[in-house]
């Protein structure tokens, strides 16, 4: 690269940090954030446990909840459990929910599963001790009508200051992508089981 | 609920249920895959992280190079590494380049940095050793031509047959995306930063 183009590459750089700094200056508010991940794509509860290790990693108080029983992977399940030896005072974990509405084929059992986890994450919410909860596939348990939107909108509202609050599943409400601070919509652009691939450990499981 | 919508729910449920397992029933390939992360939106490489764990939880063999050093999170880096006491010889975990373009402001170094990470990460690629590699925000090394894509392109298509590759950042290349498995646009609904609120530890460090 040339003189001059290194220059311009300089200035470029200079000008694009300036805008950036500008921007992180402007950014003062420090407070807990709903975090809502939605969308048909791939990624929406591997992102939240994501944010779970990096809550863990700055040993932050982390609830989980899975609304759905067996949309989740074992080997989310299975590492955050063999780690939570190490952590097991900053992580309480529930798996619960009777499965995906089309395997249990009873609503009166489905609801009832969905409300026994909502009480663990409404009692989650209003507790100062936890600093990141990760509430995952509520989205689905809410567009089945299983859980109250007004109760989950009302706790989410009412949680303390500080605490971190992260729901994933398709189809997020719009009240709550209303409420919410950051949301992403995982788009599909392809996925691999409609090529025929298998769900594959690690990826998927 | 009465017992006639009882009962409709039961066949909805049944009809869901009969076109999910014709769906698994189809999907028989069983191979290592390529997922792509990309999009304006949050959620990139925290689900790469996600998928980590998963990885981890399985007991594979997982390499992780970071092409932006400092777009990572203090947070993932450090519950990795406190994790990989645990799992030391199941972790190979690298965090390279010199950071954003915008802050080092010399392009031949930016090129360096980058191209000492890909030789990582292409070492990877070549070892059945790896079930499982991230290669976290390699698309933005990718659009500012710091490694050639012709080069990352030979080595996923020439890995491994069992092992999974995920590549994460914004603006993945259209070729990238065509030889991918699994892609996930992140879309940006919208996001904290934007409305004032600093990057939070948890979250997005």
């Amino acid at each position: 690269m040339g003189r001059t183009e290194e220059a311009h590459y300089r200035e470029r750089a200079q000008r694009k940090k300036a805008l950036v700094d500008r921007r992180i200056a402007r950014a003062t508010i420090d407070r807990g954030v709903l975090v809502v991940n939605t969308g048909n794509g791939k990624g929406k509860s591997s992102s939240g446990f994501g944010m779970l290790a990096r809550s863990l990693g700055h040993g932050f108080n982390c609830g989980v909840v899975q609304f759905i029983k067996g949309s989740f992977t074992t080997g989310e399940d299975l590492f955050f459990r063999r780690f939570g030896e190490a952590f097991a005072d900053r992580l309480e974990y529930h798996v619960m929910g009777e499965g995906f509405t089309w395997e249990t084929q009873d609503r009166e059992r489905d609801v009832a599963a969905a409300m026994a986890a909502w009480d663990v994450a409404a009692r989650m919410l209003a507790d100062p001790a936890f600093d990141f909860v990760l509430l995952d596939e509520l989205n689905i348990a809410l567009n089945k009508d299983y859980v109250p939107l007004e109760a989950v909108l009302a706790a989410v509202a009412a949680r303390p200051e500080r605490q971190h609050v992260v729901i994933t599943g398709r189809g997020a409400p719009e009240a709550l992508v209303d409420a919410a601070d950051t949301v992403t919509e995982m788009r599909l652009v392809k996925h691999a089981f409609k090529a025929g691939i298998k769900a594959q450990h690690g990826i998927e499981l």
